[in-house]
């Protein structure tokens, strides 16, 4: 499952607390210069590894990886880049490579600054560890995450492995997602791009729990380039790399008892349909009244009313796991109220809303929201 | 207390279930034309009252208001207007007014016809029942409310009376939020437009509970006229009005068990200010950390990041309760982490937000997000 020329490796480094216990430190090695690539949160507000890491990837090439969970390094201001830079430096002299060519990826709290004396002394045998070990190195970032986020697929003979540490926020802090794509396809930066660019709206933008935007959301993807693979067998790959990732990251949302697929069809563009997607997606009345299989259509259709985008309330239609519940925006004749509490109670929730007849469409996912999600996001730390 | 001209009456009508207790059907009658003035729902999906009210407000004419809770009269299409008007009528009739002098005002469960069999016999006994039934008038817009919301303010020998439902939903249907404000001072409907519009951003336009807008929003002026008095009173007592209503609205929030206010400064605009401030107050991060009283200020500037104003996390500081916690984005060196946890147990709490040294202001007002919150809202209705 292991790309070629990819080397792993975790250790404990007591970053949370030095009490803390678990992998939380990990790293991951490309035997020689890999193609880079990545996009980064959108929150204005950026982590030091974010803002390090956008540079890695206008340069296009990298040779490591270090991850952490524990600490976000954000809002740390200068002391910040300086602490991320001094990782990226032991990582380097270690491995006999240029401190520019470590990405930076860090989770955790904010504001408070990395530990760094606890962090260095274990750069050696972290590095000394370097090996096979993948399920280390997902440990390592994750965070709340109820279960590990790792998918392998195949494109000919070249392998895409990909990691994820979930919309699970460090109880009870920022919630941070963070996926690495590695693959030993042959491919230039600028297909790397083109594929990451095109998968990531519908895939990791498309995701919501609580439509909190982190300081350090980050996917980074590498290619050792070791393997000679037809490129649209490698798109594939990845693409469905990436989208399955996102998929695992909303399945595991925190409090999340249902995962919920929300189609937007008939908008004048595909933003639109996003922007009334995720009004939907992101409506507390809508995901507490999921959690409770209440078969409470209105919510729905005030969300895309209040979304933003100009729309005709008369021509909207729901359909809920199939069920015709509105159409012309009005209730159907056939609906049974009973009917969709019951189509309610699986975990999986299929809601389609047509707006018109325009071209734009759009697929959202988000969860429920339970009281688990209030629960885990109200407990102070201590 | 009560504005001259002005009478009031409220019966049962069980409108939510022919078995429902309790007054859902209120009446306000003034005796002669009154002056008219209000705002409604940015909601594109507006519900069938909202849309014949805009009308009324547009001419600035009234006699009568004629309210219910119970059903929202929303996504009934075409029929929902006949309801609206048949109630408006029966009124009318009664009361041998015009139809177009009776406002509608409806909160309730979207999407179900209003049972019209049911309302149109008791408005004999509504009409009947005319006098100074404030409470009652009160009691029959109330919904999941905990307590009644009526403000009573003098401006001279002139009165204002203001009646309010809060965005406690009736569970498990949508957030409405109504308010009627009466007076008898003698006023303009130029001058009724410029109060109420100059009022309104400041206060319903700066609460926010769970950030979903109804279908029903609205807010109604009346003034009878019969008294002159001056106008800076006048304007003053109808403010403050206004703003006390809405005050008792996110106080009265569901499942609330705090009153947050957010004062955003220093930013280019009031209308970016507003933007950053509505970002913080809607952000579930934060208002679980409030519920939970954790220091977690991270959250905070987070949620200023994505707001989708352009600002500088370098130049962001926060005060909590009077205590600096960030200073040009980090962490002060007097932040004391225990001490804020115990400030934020209080029931009212203060963020205080600079993001640079421009004129723009907002204060926004929230809620922190509980488990109650959550109940109210995912329980089936039957």
């Amino acid at each position: 499952m292991i790309p070629q020329g990819f080397t792993f490796s975790a250790v404990n480094a007591g970053i949370k607390s030095p009490d803390h216990e678990g992998l939380d430190l990990g790293l991951i090695v490309c035997s020689h210069e890999a193609v880079a690539s990545g996009v980064f949160t959108r929150n204005l507000v950026k982590a030091a590894p974010v803002l390090i890491g956008m540079e890695h990837v206008k340069r296009g090439t990298a040779r490591a990886i270090i991850a952490n969970s524990g600490n976000a390094n954000a809002c740390t201001g200068p002391q910040g880049i300086d602490d991320a830079r001094s990782m990226m430096e032991a990582i380097a002299d270690s491995l006999r490579i240029r401190a520019e060519d470590v990405v930076p990826l860090s989770t955790g709290v904010i504001g408070v600054r990395m530990p760094i004396g606890r962090i260095l002394p274990k750069i050696p045998a972290l590095v000394a560890r370097l090996g096979e070990d993948v399920d280390g190195f997902e440990r390592s970032i994750m965070t709340t995450d109820t279960f590990p986020k790792i998918v392998a697929r195949r494109a000919g003979g070249a392998r895409v492995l990909g990691f994820a540490k979930g919309a699970g926020m460090i109880a009870p802090d920022m919630a941070t997602t963070l996926a690495v794509v590695l693959t030993d396809a042959k491919i230039s930066k600028q297909q790397l791009d083109n594929i990451v660019l095109s998968t990531i709206d519908e895939s990791f933008n498309a995701i919501t729990v609580d439509g909190d935007t982190s300081t350090n959301d980050t996917l980074v993807a590498l290619s050792s380039g070791l393997v000679d693979a037809a490129l649209p067998e490698v798109q594939q790959a990845i693409q469905e790399t990436i989208r399955e990732l996102a998929m695992m990251v909303v399945r595991d949302g925190e409090g999340a008892t249902k995962l919920v697929t929300i189609d937007v069809s008939g908008a004048t563009s595909p933003a639109d349909a996003k922007t009334i997607a995720m009004s939907i997606a992101n409506s507390l009345l809508v995901k507490t009244a999921l959690f409770g299989a209440d078969p409470n259509w209105g919510r729905i259709v005030a969300a895309a009313g209040y979304s933003g985008v100009s729309l005709d309330p008369g021509r909207i239609s729901v359909r809920i796991q199939g069920l015709p519940i509105v159409e012309a925006g009005e209730q159907t004749s056939s609906f049974d109220e009973t009917a969709l509490h019951e189509a309610l109670l699986t975990r999986e929730i299929a809601i389609a809303v047509s707006v018109g007849d325009g071209p734009g469409a759009f697929r959202a996912f988000t969860t429920d929201l339970s009281y688990r999600y209030v629960e885990i996001n109200a407990q102070y730390r201590t």
